[in-house]
């Protein structure tokens, strides 16, 4: 487990992604990609941007991700509509299918063993006011790397990280989780750290 | 919970919604819904399709669905794509967003204390073949109901069911469930009765 890594790691701008690259930087190389900043360029919304990102990026022994937007909205101010029209709409297009196709662009350029690790959340396991959304796109990532690890080639293997919200990041979401134990973002990282390092596949590793 | 209940059953004509109508129907009063057939034609695709069935269904107490088309596709076949491209779009678009879109409309015209119970499945806890889109999907509904509980109005409940594939499928579907033990539908059948009738909110009733 001494090898040194060449990881690609999306979203490193944000509270998440910066305690990620402390973690992982120390042992690997780490590429870093988001939406406006970093070594690469990736909207993760977009699939060519994926690809284009990807292919720049080169030889890599994981994909890492910290990026994926959800709307946060009242139940109450949610109309039926179609994907395209939906408040939840960004939640499934951004977060969920941006790192869905992540992983299925990672899946088809990784050097074999490599691995792939995406950000879900504790909105999975537990409701918040405006919070369905969150819990809808939560839920889904953590199903899709149980099911995709069964059908990775190559050896690759993917997970999911689900933490609870940072102490960091209190400032910004507290109003949403008040009487939630927030955690430390490094002890987040530290997961990714697990999945990357480790050798478990189909998991979510749960920081609460 | 002698009271007798205006039901609209959406997806009636499948070996699901006939077995549901089969243990509700002797208590309540069934509308029935579906894409071709029933009293209604309600296609939970098409959100237009959900609000003038709901209107036309007149006074309820509750909407029970049997319907939602996913994908199965092995993962080396599925491509990154934006959602209207990808071969995660259907479920997408219909198993996950025409419940979540016929709940919505649902809670917007259930009598006070009526109840919605949308169907997932058992690929949300477990990976087979070709199932990523349905473990995504299932999974997804799973969180919808959770969090959509604490958010309904006017006492309004909402859960799901999540059976196991059923005896009188296997014909069709037997290949994918190859070592599953199969359970009769009218178990399944028997959860709506559970969600419907009883007190339960947030809740998914699993079927093994």
């Amino acid at each position: 487990m001494a090898e040194r890594l060449r990881i690609l790691l999306v979203g490193a701008s944000g509270v998440l992604g910066r305690a990620v690259a402390a973690e992982l930087s120390p042992r690997h190389d780490i590429v870093t990609a988001g939406s406006k900043s970093g070594d690469i360029r990736i909207d993760i919304a977009d699939p060519a941007s994926i690809e284009s990102g990807l292919a720049a990026a080169g030889a890599l022994d994981a994909v890492v991700c910290c990026a994926g937007a959800v709307n946060f909205a009242p139940l109450a101010a949610i109309r039926p509509a179609r994907i395209a029209q939906s408040s939840y709409g960004l939640g499934l297009a951004d977060k969920l299918m941006g790192q869905v196709n992540l992983a299925l662009a990672a899946r088809d350029r990784l050097r074999a063993g490599g691995s792939i690790t995406l950000i879900a959340g504790v909105l999975a396991q537990t409701p918040i006011a405006a919070g369905s959304s969150a819990s809808m796109v939560n839920a889904a990532i953590e199903a899709f790397v149980m099911a995709a690890a069964v059908e990775m080639p190559l050896g690759l293997r993917i997970n999911a990280v689900s933490p609870t919200v940072f102490e960091e990041s209190m400032a910004d979401y507290g109003p949403f989780f008040r009487g939630f134990d927030p955690v430390p973002v490094a002890r987040a990282a530290r997961a990714f750290s697990r999945s990357v390092e480790g050798l478990e596949t189909g998991k979510t590793f749960r920081v609460l």
